[in-house]
């Protein structure tokens, strides 16, 4: 398959930074590389979509094309590199080069977390790697040990912190006492957030890699649609500034766990249920993820016999994501060369647990008038649906009066309907942030 | 090479705690692991010293015979994992394996720090996997991220707490004010140490897995010979407690790291020169590994393009390391059906850096005699040798009278000097406690 020469050719689809940084790591470590690794890889073709615009890495021209199904389909491309993102033409090139019998590496986290098993179904047919450790957490190895290391484990639950630009601007908040839309200003002018950066603060990219994360951690095929997901938008400075006196960090987590339970109609046929999400949490200050600032990333992973794992790095950036691009594109030219594959297998039954029925403490903000007998309403309609209070207290006073709430271990469903029925109130002005509580995590000692 | 049902048939050379709960493993989840890899495990041969031992798992008599090397030749086994330890017959066993073309994983950090490059050699030649991820920090995955998602990267430091038994005694002195000794009788009362604590507490287990993680970090043979060493057993809880004040944790780090500087004679044949070297160390608060408490282990990787990573999790015990043991023998069947194996080439050209050209700030505690002009003679001593200090605190009168002292950068050539040059002084009584002072690390904000 590789050219005659023992030389490994790449197809680059995608240019930006990711794809410029692998160009420049291969000019630069090109020599050590095949040193280690016995193997010479040479960029054949590029697909971009504009070849005239300045680039990072300065690629000769006579390398460009502007058409990406031509590198997939080029004779003169043995592994194929998709880093232009987004769905399509991205699932068009992934295919058409799986089915020529080429593997793929991607970081491509919309097309992971939409339409996986298509694609594994067509790698597996090929008998070709479709290999994607640069879709979640840069160049932290996170990927490989959940598919790989852990390939015997019962994994119990996945739950991390997976995008860096809202863990900068919640680091922000909570040390230096910034606004959210200062942090988020700060985070722009960094390069970390896009100039809307509602696909980071919204959660999209979070449920995205969580729906990655949860494939390969229960082995079925778990989509974005299928995360139930929050941003971080609602959060004030105060509701961060307030967390953290009560010992907490405020951070956007990404969770996916098995549930216990009864299991619903058709059960005999389920392997287990599991609940994918992503939402601000309350995560006391004792806790590893606590101590995860700006645009670091870190993933926990607990399971039966391993306890708990905890993988911690620079989570996004051009080097980073390149350096697990490489990583991904040597293991799949060994395996070309001998012929063989990595598996993956996603064919688990299982079903989803609803929301609803998950439980845990509860911070919640509320903006309300300030006149006498408001609390006791707001405190009554949390009582009327079963959400029992732990602590109270009022801050700002008039216009700017604001109610916080702790409560006990409380359902989602019952928190949900409290929520609905605070903003049917005269009083309340506003519904603010709802934070999940994290509990303690055991010492390991 | 498999049987004809598909079946993996595996020999256990070794079933104390880690192989009991992989037998355990096996019988538990081995329908689940079916159902993710395809690979069906089954143990038909098990060597131990001793067949009436009672024994965590219930393993049929049937299995057991006391020759390891019945089991590395047998006819009804596919693979062998060996969790006996110790040099020999564990090297013998595991070489007869790789020789008849069986892939060996292990767990055996005092083989793989001796004789690895023999091992690789065989492994290699007989084209069958020699896989050791249990090796170091039990369940979390180092060994494979270095070698696969880290092929292409130039690593230049890896620096962990890579011993739980220490750490887990450290913690207890700092958090608890617990002795030095206490703490060693409460790590052995857990299971955490043996009965003789010497392998833990000087060291020696440590620098063995800090010679396994520099291997395959710089691609080079390191052995544990090359590793400088030093223990926790001169440390004493005033040590430990005045750290803490002083914002920092104490722990036990394995540092294995690229050195800068001139070349030596023959350099033109050298690809680096590195340090690896296991000492108790002063780590800022700031500093993710002092976070790392009880029992727990953490790596820290730092190269070119990943930045930093860093890998924490359960460092020791059966279940977490039966974990790791099954990732590798899912991995070591998959390649073995496929007629191929992983690769690690540990040919590069490195030299040693000599400990005495390292710098960093020192801490040192001195018991003296506690009488005029004693503070003058020792702060002379430190003068003669270039060693600059940055602070001094008396702790103790009398008869218990201690010099704490903390330097400014200097040279460990210069130290050594400084330390021999003190013990010989009148007024002093002991040298004590050295610890080195991390650096501040990056916030990657």
């Amino acid at each position: 398959m590789t050219s005659p020469e023992g030389i490994v050719r790449v197809g680059l689809v995608g240019a930006g930074n990711v794809g410029g940084a692998l160009f420049e790591l291969l000019q630069r470590e090109g020599d050590a590389v095949a040193a280690r690794t016995g193997l010479r890889f040479r960029i054949t073709k590029v697909a971009v979509a504009d070849p005239d615009r300045r680039r990072v890495a300065e690629i000769p021209r006579s390398l460009l094309t502007t058409d990406p199904l031509e590198v997939a389909s080029s004779g003169d491309v043995d592994v194929v590199v998709e880093l232009m993102g987004g769905l399509e033409p991205a699932r068009e090139v992934v295919l058409t080069a799986l089915a020529m019998g080429k593997p793929v590496v991607t970081a491509n986290k919309e097309l992971l977390s939409t339409a996986a098993a298509s694609l594994y179904e067509q790698a597996a047919r090929s008998g070709v790697d479709l290999l994607f450790e640069a879709s979640v957490g840069g160049a932290i190895p996170l990927v490989r040990p959940l598919r790989e290391s852990l390939a015997g484990e019962r994994v119990t639950r996945v739950m991390g912190i997976v995008n860096g630009t809202t863990n900068y601007i919640l680091t922000r908040m909570s040390e230096e006492g910034v606004s959210y839309s200062d942090a988020v200003k700060e985070a722009q002018s960094l390069g970390y957030a896009e100039r809307d950066p509602s696909a980071d603060v919204g959660g999209h990219d979070a449920a995205a890699k969580a729906a990655i994360l949860a494939t390969l951690a229960f082995g079925a095929e778990i989509s974005q649609e299928d995360v139930w997901r929050e941003g971080i938008a609602d959060l004030r400075q105060e509701d961060v500034s307030h967390a953290r006196r009560l010992g907490y960090e405020v951070k956007l987590l990404a969770i996916a766990e098995r549930r216990a339970g009864a299991p619903g109609p058709g059960s005999d046929l389920l392997e287990g249920r599991v609940s994918v999400r992503v939402h601000p949490a309350m995560v006391p200050r004792s806790h590893p993820l606590a101590a995860v600032r700006g645009a670091h990333n870190a993933v926990f992973i607990e399971g039966d016999s391993i306890g708990e794992l905890m993988l911690y790095g620079r989570g996004a950036g051009g080097a980073p994501t390149a350096a697990a691009v490489l990583g991904d594109l040597i293991d799949a030219s060994h395996n070309l060369r001998s012929g063989t594959c990595s598996r993956l297998v996603v064919g688990a039954r299982i079903a989803l647990a609803p929301l609803g029925e998950l439980e845990s403490a509860f911070y919640v903000s509320i903006d309300v008038i300030d006149r006498p007998g408001v609390l006791a309403a707001v405190a009554g309609v949390f009582g009327e649906h079963a959400v029992s209070i732990r602590s109270m207290e009022q801050m700002g006073l008039g216009d700017e009066a604001r109610l916080v709430f702790l409560t006990h271990s409380a359902k989602e469903a019952n928190m949900a309907e409290t929520l609905e029925a605070l903003a049917a109130l005269d009083s309340v002005r506003r519904v603010g942030a709802l934070l999940r509580v994290l509990g303690e995590v055991g010492d390991g000692g």
